[in-house]
C-alpha cells in the first residue's frame, strides 16, 4: 500500500478532509474536496513546493530550486489522486512527477469563497474592568512544564501581558526564562538590566519618579515586542505597576473620537533617546494600522518625543490628540495596576501594553527589580513549537 | 553678560543664524531670522521643550513634564530676543519663563517654505558598473581611529555595503567590532555562527552549495538591518561572495517594468523558517515603500517563501515579477563579486543588499567564515554618536 508523501515543511498536516476529484484547467488545478468545496491551485506554486528531494532540502526543508529553473509556462500534463489519497501531477516540461499531502494541499488551498491571509489571531481587548489582575501562572509549574508555560505565552499573545508568580531566588533566573522563548534582544542598557535609581541617570526609568504610560525603545524601528520584569526583592511602598491595553484605548478613541484616531494613526512623530555614548531616533504614529486596518503597533511614550514636525497649523489638533490618549492611558478606567512581588515575573507586548509606575520611596525599603526584551517573533515561534510538538506526539 | 541658555537633549547646536525679532500671533510665535527667513512655532510644541530643570530632566535630558499639566489654551504672554541672543517668553499660566537657544530653535523651525521630516539620507545607488568592489577601509585604522571607523560606517550607510581588510587573526573579534557599533543581535542561529557545512543543516546557508542572492531572515517582523561576515580563513576554491543592491534593482524595475514593480510592492508574501526547536514566520512585499514612496526595505529570500496566498488568477503575474526579480539579482548586470580573503569583514545592510555565494569545493581546502547580526539602529546611532562628539570637540 502507497504511503502518503512527505510535505516541504516541518509542520503536521492532519488529513481533516479527503481529495473527491482534481481537473486540469490549463495552469490550474481544480480539486473538490469531500466536504465539496472546491479549492484552486496554480502549478507555479505547485512546482515550486513540491515535497521531492531535488525541489526541497530534505533536512533544512528549505526550496532548493531556483524560480528561474521553473518553465514559466509550465501545466500539468496530467492530474489524479492516487491510491493513498494524495495528489499526483505529471509535469508538462521534463519527466518530474510531484505528489501532494492532502493534509498540506488543504491547508495551502485557495478558496474563491475565503481569504484568511495572514490575519493574527484577535487579541483579547481589555479595560480596569475586564482585568482585575494580569492572567497569572505558577512559576515553577510553568518552568517545569510545556503546557503550563503555553498558557503562559498564549495569555501574552491574547492579553499582551501575563505573569509568572512564586518563582525562586535565583541569579540568572530572568535570562533563563527569556531564553527559553528565544534570544534575548540585547539594547543599549544591556543584555538585561536592573531598574534601580542612579546617581546619574541616563533615563526616568533609573530614577525613583512616577512614570506616565508609555512603551520602551520606541527609539527603534522596531521598539522590542516583549518585555520582561522580575522582582526579585520588593519592600519599598509605592512604586506599583500600571498597565493599560494601548489597542483597546485606541479602539475606544476609534469608536468615541475618529478624529482624533485619525491623528494619532497618521502624524508622525520621532522619538529619541541620547547620552553620551548612543544617540537613537525613530519615527511613526502613535497607532500604525496594518493592511486591513487594525492597529498593530502603538508606538507611545510622552517624555521620549523630539519636537513635532508638522504645519504649524496642524500642531493644536495633533497636540490635543495626544493629550487625549495620554489622558486615558493615566485614567483608573484603563489601568491595571498591582504591586511587584518577590518572585513575580511580568511579560507584556510591549508594542501593544503601556507600561508605567507610581511614585516610591526609594528611602524606604529595597526594590531589586531585572528587566530584558525579546521580539513577537519569539513569543510567537514558541508558541508554534510547543502546539506542534504536541501535534506531532498525538500524530506519531 | 547672560550666557546662552541649554537645550532640551544632547546634541551640538551651532548658532548659524541670529534671531532678529519676535512676535506674537495668539498661540503661535512669529520668528524672523537674520537671513530674514520666519519661521513658525507653537507654544504647546515650546511649552513642552523648555529646557528648564523642571520641564527637561537635567541629567536624562528626557522630558519630565506631563502634557495633562500643560493648560491647553496656553500661550505666550510677552516674547523678546533677549540680550545673549535667546528667546525668552513669558507665559499666560503661571510664572513660569522660558528661554531657548538660537540654534536649537533654527533646527526645529517649521519653515512655511520647506518641509524636511524624517527624510533619511539618500542613498548611492549602485550595479557593477559603479562598483567593482565594496568601499575598503583598512582593518587595523579602523579599530584605532574614530574617523576611519566613521569612514567605515558611513560607507555602510550610503552604499549598504563595506568591508574591512587586513584584520588580525583573533578570537573574539567579530563581536569585538560589531559592540563598537551597537549591541549584538542574537537570532536562533546563535550570537553569531559560523558559516561551514553542517551534517544536519538547518539553512541551506550551512551546506556548500551555490546561494541565490537573498536577505537573511525575512522570517522576522524587522529582519536585521545589518549583517557582518568576518573571514577568518579561506583557502577554497571558489564559494566568491555575490552581493547586489536591493534597492537599485527595485528603482530600475520602477522604471522599466512598473507593474512588476506594482506587484512586488503590494503582494505580500510569507516567509518562514522551521527546524526542530523554533518556527519563524513573518510576512511583507518584496519592496517596502515608505510615505514618501522611496523603498525602504528589500525582503526577499527565493527559498524561504511559503505558497503564495493571493487570488489564484492573480498568481501568474506575482511569480512572473518574482522570476524577473530574481533574473536581475542572479544577473552580472548587478552583481558586485569578490572572494573572502582572511582577515576581511563585510559589513552590509541586509533589508537592502542581497548576498549570495557561488558553490564551493568544501573538500578543497578550509572556509571558515562567521556571522554576526545587528540593526540600522545601531548603526545610525553610533554615526551620529561620532559625529556628535566630534562637534562638541571643536565647539568646546
Amino acid at each position: 500500500m502507497q504511503e502518503l508523501p512527505g510535505t516541504p515543511d516541518h509542520e503536521a498536516y492532519p488529513v481533516t478532509h479527503r481529495i473527491d476529484s482534481v481537473e486540469v484547467d490549463a495552469d490550474v488545478l481544480r480539486v473538490t474536496w469531500d466536504d465539496s468545496r472546491t479549492s484552486l491551485h496554480h502549478s507555479l506554486l505547485l512546482r515550486e513546493n513540491s515535497a521531492d528531494p531535488e525541489t526541497t532540502h530534505p533536512l533544512t526543508r528549505e526550496m532548493r530550486i531556483s524560480p528561474l529553473d521553473i518553465p514559466p509556462d509550465i501545466r500539468p500534463e496530467r492530474a489524479e489522486v492516487d491510491p493513498a489519497g494524495a495528489l499526483r501531477v505529471v509535469w508538462s516540461h521534463g519527466t518530474r512527477e510531484s505528489r501532494y499531502h492532502p493534509g498540506w494541499l488543504r491547508a495551502h488551498a485557495w478558496f474563491r469563497d475565503g481569504d484568511d491571509r495572514y490575519r493574527a489571531t484577535a487579541p483579547t481587548l481589555w479595560s480596569a474592568r475586564e482585568l482585575a489582575a494580569p492572567p497569572t501562572v505558577d512559576g515553577p509549574a510553568a518552568m517545569g512544564d510545556d503546557s503550563a508555560f503555553l498558557e503562559f505565552l498564549e495569555a501574552v499573545q491574547s492579553h499582551g501581558i501575563a505573569r509568572l508568580e512564586n518563582l525562586p531566588p535565583r541569579d540568572g533566573l530572568l535570562e533563563e526564562i527569556v531564553t527559553r522563548i528565544g534570544p534575548v534582544r540585547e539594547t543599549n542598557f544591556g543584555r538585561t538590566h536592573e531598574l534601580a535609581v542612579k546617581d546619574d541617570p541616563d533615563s526616568n526609568a533609573f530614577t525613583s519618579s512616577m512614570l506616565l504610560q508609555h512603551i520602551d525603545l520606541p527609539t527603534r524601528e522596531n521598539p522590542p515586542g516583549l518585555q520582561f520584569l522580575l522582582c526579585r526583592a520588593n519592600t519599598t511602598s509605592g512604586g506599583e505597576g500600571t498597565y493599560v491595553d494601548g489597542f483597546r484605548i485606541a479602539e475606544d478613541m476609534r469608536r468615541d473620537d475618529p478624529a482624533a484616531f485619525e491623528t494619532l494613526s497618521t502624524v508622525v512623530w520621532e522619538f529619541k533617546n541620547r547620552d553620551r555614548n548612543s544617540d537613537y531616533r525613530a519615527h511613526g504614529p502613535f497607532f500604525r494600522l496594518d493592511r486591513a486596518g487594525q492597529v498593530d503597533e502603538v508606538r507611545a511614550n510622552p517624555w521620549l518625543r523630539a519636537p513635532l514636525k508638522a504645519p504649524v497649523e496642524t500642531q493644536e489638533r495633533v497636540y490635543r490628540a495626544v493629550r487625549d490618549f495620554v489622558g486615558l492611558a493615566q485614567s483608573e478606567r484603563y489601568q491595571l495596576r498591582f504591586a511587584y512581588r518577590a518572585g513575580d515575573l511580568v511579560a507584556f507586548d510591549n508594542r501593544r501594553v503601556l507600561h508605567g509606575r507610581r511614585e516610591y520611596d526609594a528611602a524606604g525599603g529595597e526594590r531589586h527589580i531585572e528587566g530584558a526584551y525579546a521580539d513577537r517573533d519569539d513569543l510567537l515561534s514558541r508558541i508554534r513549537t510547543i502546539r506542534r510538538n504536541r501535534a506531532l506526539a498525538t500524530d506519531g
